[in-house]
């Protein structure tokens, strides 16, 4: 089980970095490990952020994400880690990450963790 | 019918306490008994805080729940209850309990609680 | 045609006066006249609210409404009605009645009243 | 409290008696008393037919719903009686009354009763 | 008013006679007037056939149904007409015209009329 | 083609003109005519308003807006000219009419415009 | 934990035994408990039937089914013994339980039993 | 414009040729070009078979839909074509195309095509 | 990357051998392998059968599944080859696997394959 | 492949410029390339403005957005270029152009670009 990196993610120049502006993306394909039952863990990630001179490119986010499939770690820790990976590597001036994941023993779970100062 | 108590709740380190972050967990598959009529009455908790120091574990958080199966009171005081509890053992920055009960006689009704002043 | 009174209504103590926090109760078989058609309306009441010293109990509620069944008035009449009501027996920190009423004609209506000022 | 009576219904020469051809109506906002506990009950109608000689007329069938409205009876009676009525006044070459009532103690229900055989 | 007439259906030849296919063309814009109360009625005309020499082309289904804008008739007239009308045009192997109308005092209503015999 | 006139619209007495409260009537059975095409649009209006001293009725407003179904004009002009219509007849505190329009080409448009300042 | 018997199950009299027809009735809270993991489970009785002589009267079958409260069983053998319940006391021309329990470990599962022969 | 063929489509090996089973495939993003206007239609194209020897692989179909992005030609014309060149290249036991187009004019539809017969 | 077998698979006894009843479960947490890409696959198995002398139990049927996370095979093979394995191991009169498979390029697949004779 | 340009959009007089006021204009039906892959990309273009002088007119947008269709660009430039255009054109008070493009790998992105500030 290796420790997810930022390495896999890739970056494109943003097209206007002029202008403030709002990208989302939504991945409801992901899929980690419960360090505790060594079940798997489903869920739906949802990031968005204002770029500066960056936007993340999506197939190399998918592939980040995909690191995630055989590692062990609790709901707020993956998705702290998450956020710290995107923004070490894009720089935005805003980033949101919300990770929403499928019900366990009935009771589900949501994670919602921002960096920076949302502009209005 | 005993008087649900705090105990069975237990706790791990906030991940990452340096940063306001909300977790949101729903259990739609509570029950408790209508100390009126003795009937059962059934509803959906949505607990959503900014943990402080600790985070409650979800099946901890699960058997706390079920404490309140064969337990008598109105939606008001359970509600509140709740809140009381789990402000108590995780001593969040902020905390809301909303639970919507299923209708009776062609009414519902849902009951919202919070705990300290919520972030922006 | 009896005009509709509060005096069925009944109160409970509020469990946690100490704290500000919305009940919501959705009466969704509401039903009246049209005093210009001598027709049933048909509609669904959301009652809010921020309790002080009492709560009103939710039998009381179901039987305070059935005296509207035979009952003639317009949807704003009616609306106002129930708030002032509901506002004199149980001296709310804050209330809102919202009623909405199904197709006549091909058109909808609702009608929202309030009371004091709402919390933040 | 009246007995329901086919007087109200009136009918219309079925445009198109050569042909065989389904009618639908539906209608929503049917109410009722229980006998048992004297409480209003709500339910929504769904009458089909294939006509004969005729019709009934829309308006009237409205009028003969509403004498439900203080009437006091069980669903599966009430159900049965609209059937026997409408087949009196209309005799369909085929019909079908289904009556779904909305939620008493957490249980709803549906009564579909029959008359003669539905062609293909 | 006039009276619609099949004048303005037009047609173009079936690209595959050989094969029994399905064809369903929806059209939630139909408007007609009340002869009882002169008030518009609206509703959803489905139409599905399957052609034989052939199909009735799109743009001019929309100019015959607009013929019943300010054309008053029964729900049932209207719709037995516009299968009269497609079948005495199109000639197709099988027909079926389904108006679903919105609801009038609290009633919705549909009427299915069909030509020919479906082949499974 | 008749320029349709706010003559139709009748008054009532608001019942309670000592409180700010919003009525919301929504009309999902709008026509007009393009004025470019000569092809009936369809739409929705939705009018919020809060009242001075008088209501309009709701019938008076239904034949209000059959005016437009043989009236030719763009959106935004039917939008404004509804909005100026009701402000001149009934007075408002405040008033909102929103008109969403069906699709055509493919894209479909709505139209939002307001009179005086909406109290919070 | 006692072992749930029909002597709650009330009757009726079918009001109309000459007819074949439908009633179904939905029951969407009830709980039991797993056998192997001693937690609460949580489903939806639908029971559908043809009665012969009696029809089970429905505050009766909620108490009936209050006893699988704190009963443990598995999903097949309760549907199978609600069933033989049922029937036993209704002794119904056709009867069917169709028992829908909420997700566990991302898995959610429903049986459905019948009795005798559905008439078409 | 070049006229689509079959040349695009690649096959693999049935895995299972001794059971009759179903594959469906859903392709929500067809779009081709109206012959009469010259404007873009889009559509979903359901396409559910029985495999005789060969399975149509899925990256293959995708470039195969997009030959008609600027190919012109009729709704009907399409729907057999595609029908056409699916089972000249699979050899299926049984296959079924069903073409959704999205609303022109308010009015929208759809062609359902078969090959062969579908086993019960 | 070890190929899935039937070994985890655990049963019980069937409580009702006499009665044919339907059991369906649900297991929308599928992932498997892309042989060609090698990316993730997601989707949800939907199994239905008639037991004969033995039910498969609930907690194995996870484990069994989570066998595909790491294993690159076709749509058409993975459910064919789940199916083989069910049957295998529980005999069961009648059994369906249906595979619905989430979007890739665009377009998505389900695969339904059969055992047995469906009783009526 | 030509570049995009605003040539095509075409105006007309804004009915009420003394007025601000919304409109709001979805096109559903937006295709452009992947500039990367060279396969289609589809989505939803949103696009809300307060007008000042000028609106745009609908056909024109229309064919103003077909320019995309055989256009290569990532989804944040197409939806800069769209808003620049727009906003050339039209020298709106406020605009805002919000792109929802359908899922790619399993992940779908939107991107929202706002001209001038919003009036409250």
């Amino acid at each position: 089980m290796m420790e997810p990196t930022s390495g896999l993610l890739e970056l494109f120049d943003n097209p206007n970095p002029n202008r403030d502006y709002l990208i989302e993306t939504i991945a409801p394909e992901f899929t980690s490990m419960c360090p505790k039952t060594g079940q798997p863990d489903f869920g739906t990630m949802t990031i968005t952020y204002i770029a500066d001179k960056h936007c993340f490119e999506l197939k190399s986010l998918k592939l980040y994400l995909q690191q995630y499939r055989n590692y062990g770690a609790f709901y707020e820790h993956v998705t702290n880690l998450i956020l710290d990976h995107l923004v070490e590597v894009t720089q935005p001036r805003w980033m949101r990450v919300e990770a929403d994941f499928t019900p366990r023993g009935g009771i589900r779970t949501s994670v919602t963790v921002e960096y920076g100062d949302q502009p209005e």
